[in-house]
């Protein structure tokens, strides 16, 4: 089965996500510099969440790229990551009208948590179908990245019932640690095609 | 005719649908949990509609890797499921506004109805231009799924005037019966790209 | 230079304006029939503006498969094109608000002449490029469907100040003239395939 | 690394720009001219920030076809554009609710110029890439255009504060520069085709 359709899907819906979060940014009440700080944490925290999400859209497209074919477990496991994503513009304006809040920032939390095991679960699924010999099974390797992010957004979960603040420092962490586009798969594919 | 670009608008409208649904579940009001259990019913109503159009999407890729070619009654059959297919959205949001009454419900519930019989329609005009020793025509076969969710929607249509919750059972029953992609168009597939 | 990224874009624009329409359709006040028998011609002007959208994405395939290669002027073209389409859903939503209004329906009636304008100047900028013996150009012909249009849409605005009934009739014709995928084109690429 | 999803992901958040800022369109109150007047300067907002977008997507075309290979540093740069310009409909709803206002107007302009300062280290990412002696390198020369324009917006952000129109008046200007899709790199794809 083929691939394309699968990453059209994905890259729209994902598209649409990191897009439509702008719609939450209210038009400030007012004309003036006041009316405008009023919406920083909006701002601020669709900033994250425009990082996260084109995280997940460069690290699918990677994934994918090093994919050869996909079955019907794979089109749900794709699914059930976009279920997941579909949420972070909910959490998102949640979390901007209540910054410095318990229990938005822990739901934010949450939702990035569960995206990440989605995602981890997609990983498996289309690693077990290329095997244990592919490409992308080797450039994953440990996987350290992916392993990592789930306990430190666990424990942002639990820090904002402490201080928000420290989750939301967790946050930035977790997307300074992803920014950088995944060397091990992108060399992998280099060397290969150099062969 | 090349089906390319009906593929393309396909996956656009509905990774749009699926994805605009989020923008019904408004922001709670109030920052705890309490606030959040408010809103349970819509995230509930997003969940089975996400999983219905996902389930669509699914299926729709499916049929169509298994066609050749379309034509202009294919492209407007195609149309007027995307029609019923948009009309998701709203009623997913009318239900999880009123839960457990019996109007919203059934509303849902026709909405599902007419979706399933465009989507038999569109199958049927494909298999009528692919010709009845096709791929798709064999795959299909006696069609029992897409024969018996017709019956259970009306069947979860009459139910929602007597108790909406046995329209919400049978929603979540159908949703399980397809949840499964299917498996007879795939084997085909892959029994003659073996061959 | 290639054709589709054009499409690609086309489709996109298209899909999320008939899809975003559905956001106007607000959720009924209370649960009974009678909530949902307001919305009514909410939902009516959806459907008659669906299917414009429809006919125009359905004809801009048909318009675009026939052509090999496009220019700058083109893409503008292009864009204006899916300007006039971009203002279908706030002339939509605005008619459904005022049903047998004049001044929304005239301005309905304005944006569908304005769009039939815009994809009267595409065809033309296309057939420039194709040259006069393209298959485009002999398979539009006198194209009475598209000069027949925008008289029908100007009398429909004219007609909106006497009585919008008269007008709204007028778009359901026009309509049901495009609602038949043109032949011609897609005669003439059979026809083509099998020389 | 092939182009093609990079592609399609931005043609879809620029799809989705494009035409979420019609929702900021909001219904006249009232089914009369004057009604439809006051959302007047709403619309040409919309019609400007149509127009800048529409450029911005027929620029990228334009250089992601002279562009042959893309890495990681590429993706990013391309989300960064994509993260100004996705502010755009923010910007334009709360510029066309107080016109003549000098904070949203300098807003706006800020916007504009990150927006363009954005596409300018993208084009330099690529170019890098792609290497001097590259037909994109050679296309864009000195870039007079790309250039200008910042100093432009600078420009109009200054004096939005003296008086907005004359800010109004330069962005009508920097559209009108633009507007004229890139001639360099078309002529220079042309002779290379023709070669």
């Amino acid at each position: 089965m083929g691939k394309s359709r699968l990453e059209a899907f994905s890259d729209g819906v994902i598209a649409i996500l990191i897009t439509i979060m702008v719609l939450e940014l209210k038009t400030p009440n007012g004309a003036d510099w006041d009316a405008l700080r009023v919406t920083l944490p909006h701002l601020l925290s669709y900033v994250l969440s425009f990082v996260f999400l084109g995280i997940y859209w460069n690290n699918h497209h990677h994934m994918l790229q090093a994919t050869h074919r996909i079955n019907g477990t794979i089109l749900w496991a794709n699914l059930h990551l976009l279920f997941w994503l579909s949420l972070v513009p909910a959490a998102t304006a949640w979390m901007g009208e209540h910054v410095h809040e318990a229990v938005p920032t822990a739901v934010y939390g949450i939702v990035l948590l569960l995206s990440g095991v989605a995602y981890f679960v997609l990983q498996r699924r289309i690693i077990a179908q290329e095997g244990p010999d592919s490409d992308l099974a080797r450039a994953v390797g440990s996987d350290v990245k992916g392993k990592l992010s789930p306990v430190l957004y666990a424990l942002a979960i639990g820090l904002s019932f402490i201080n928000p603040a420290f989750a939301d420092g967790i946050f930035v962490l977790v997307a300074l640690i992803w920014l950088v586009p995944d060397p091990r798969i992108e060399a992998r594919i280099s060397s290969r095609a150099s062969e």
